[in-house]
């Protein structure tokens, strides 16, 4: 049983929209056992969408094509949906009640191309849309599946969790796939794969597959089972021998975070955190709090960027900016012990580095980051050395710094 | 000419990664004038690439492919290059030094996993990778090329910066399409459309393409010409017609982001910003610190996301926060009065909501919001209602506080 994926719009091809709604429709349907063994993105032309239908057909059970539902002109999939089943548009009442409804509700006037999205094809079943106002689409043809979903990924995501994947799962008899990842860091790709190349020869044997999924500052190892979920147990065996082999170097399972593994830590073990950021701007606190509940553990940070502030703050003494520079390792010292203090936090993270593009010199190029964690025994440094890419720079540091964090609570508190 | 992009790897298809490299892609290439018209995205399966060459032969000018290329055993866009091509690999001695030199420069041991990416299809023109160790492929066949790239998205957007764009537009004699993108804020997709359909009908008489881009709290309108860019004046004519019309929606064109437009205000007006943050924890601020050079203007941040650190850092009276609550606007205005007085700001915003998921009550559900900007002339404030997604009201909040700081920077010293 094999899907496929239609995204249709030039926004996508362009670029100017990622393709966000790929890659979650992909995370749902392999968690629910379905393949999705291609993805296209097209243009929204007509000849292009009928050709991808076609070709979808041939070579996919399951098609749920994303976008071209809206009510202004340059969206065309229903009226090609219209073509390709060979059907007519009907005003569907309860779907135009709720259109009325939803701009009622947030006191807007309603236009007679909003209420036109009430006119649905004949031959399909419409699934509402409880967040917005353009219906999902279920078309069966051959004993096959294409349902059209809105683009707005909210809207999208919200009709697949009211009744899409439930309606997926009642028509097919899907055989499960089952896929566990391993998330490390510190540890380069091909040294693991090296390390592990007899498990590698082992886990093949068994009829598992494995992949290297490399991300800045990461090696995923994702072990998959195309029997299914009874194969949960054997994988989970083979993942945990990675493991146990390399503990220092994994950080978690599956979709977690970071944050979410430091946030887990500072709850279990009733830790108050805080930080003093001056290039990461707030980064590693905006990451901590994405975490629903984060006030139970977090207190607040102090974003430094200024020498003043540095001082004024998180009490750096002027003479030590002058001498050693902002970004020193005497410099995030003093932001680590002043900002745990200041904080009155249990664990304070403290960084200063310079992002780029501008600010290096020769002792210290771009890219050249200090941090420091202050706890109640004391205080670590970590000197790192990146690029010349502000963002990406900003991003690792971001990651860097929450991988000392955790490292640094379980060596002094588990 | 038409381009295709062939993106391949399992991870792209269940998720577990977001294909930025099309994105990316599809912005450089359009900016170049050649129109991606198909992005496949493909398992790591060798009959699947097979196919997606054939297929993409079939119908683009120009493809580009990109994933495989790592040292690991589920890597195979190599080998079924050197299938499809009906070449052989030899060992490319330049590319070898450099992978040497790689490993060298890094102080990590080289595997002969890693020395093997050195051995290349002989019927190829090799680009060489100054950024990592898998190198990009350049193959022609009837007059269209194939280029293979590293999947990392910084290898490859380093090889393509590097050589890979000289080389198509040197090859390939392009037409030129041109695009331009107005940004708005605070106006609904549909609305506007009506407003503009007059306007529109006679765009299209000009030959000139329309697209609406919603995307949360924004709607982009961008109109493309296939002539290219000798029609430049005439889309800007077009799109400065909507600006005029809407002047307080507009905010920026093609790529701003609200941080670089208030960045750029900043700069120019000699202003300098602080924010105090509480559910958006240094969001608002890591947004600005983004911009390079952003140290110009950009003095710090207070996250004070626990009730202590409101009024101990941002001198807020303990009073309000037991009276009015921690989310009010008595307390986001004592937060932005007190943060512009402690940074030494000339505006400081404040933040104070509910992001969800928990937290909520009868009078101030999840998703309410209470913002306020600190000025010499007094305070404005700001109460915005979101939804219940707690990343999502996180991101939108961000964004409305980088429009309410834009419109007062507009209105009080412009």
């Amino acid at each position: 049983m094999l899907a496929e994926l239609i995204s249709i719009g030039d926004e996508l091809l362009i670029g100017q929209t990622i393709n966000t709604n790929a890659a979650w429709l992909g995370q749902e349907l392999s968690l629910m056992g379905i393949r999705v063994k291609w993805v296209s993105t097209i243009s929204d032309g007509e000849s292009d969408i009928l050709d991808a239908f076609d070709l979808a057909f041939k070579r996919a059970d399951l098609i749920i094509v994303t976008g071209g539902l809206g009510p202004t002109k340059d969206d065309i999939t229903k009226h090609t949906l219209v073509k390709y089943f060979n059907t007519r548009l009907v005003m569907n009442q309860v779907v135009l009640d709720k259109v009325e409804q939803f701009f009622k509700k947030r006191g807007r006037e309603i236009l007679e191309v909003n209420r036109l999205q009430a006119a649905l094809p004949e031959s399909c079943q419409v699934l509402i849309n409880n967040h917005g106002t353009a219906s999902g689409m279920w078309f069966e043809k051959d004993n096959k599946i294409l349902l059209s979903m809105p683009g707005v990924p909210y809207e999208m995501k919200g009709i697949m969790n009211d009744y899409g994947f439930e309606k997926i799962k009642s028509f097919f008899n899907v055989q499960g796939l089952y896929h566990k990842t391993l998330l490390t860091t510190g540890i380069g790709e091909s040294f693991l794969a090296k390390e592990l190349s007899d498990w590698e020869v082992e886990l093949e044997k068994e009829g598992l597959s494995l992949a290297y999924l490399p991300s800045p500052g990461m090696v995923k190892l994702r072990v998959s089972s195309y029997v299914g979920v009874s194969e949960k147990e054997k994988v989970g065996r083979y993942l945990n021998q990675v493991k146990d082999r390399f503990p220092a170097y994994v950080y978690g399972w599956n979709e977690d975070t970071l944050a979410k593994v430091v946030s887990d830590l500072a709850l279990k073990y009733k830790l108050k955190l805080g930080t003093v950021e001056s290039c990461t701007g707030g980064g590693v606190a905006n990451e901590i709090v994405s975490i629903p509940g984060s006030s139970a553990y977090f207190e607040g940070s102090l974003v430094t960027y200024s020498y003043d502030l540095k001082t004024k703050l998180a009490n750096v003494n002027p003479k030590t900016l002058e001498v050693c520079g902002a970004v020193s390792e005497e410099t995030v010292i003093e932001m680590a012990v002043g900002g745990k203090k200041f904080l009155d936090v249990d664990f304070c993270v403290s960084i200063s580095g310079i992002a780029g593009p501008d600010g290096g010199t020769e002792d210290k190029p771009v890219g050249t980051v200090w941090m420091a964690i202050a706890h109640s025994d004391g205080v670590e440094t970590k000197k790192i050395k990146l690029g010349d890419n502000r963002q990406r720079n900003i991003q690792m540091t971001i990651f860097a710094a929450l991988n000392f964090l955790r490292l640094t609570i379980l060596e002094k508190i588990v």
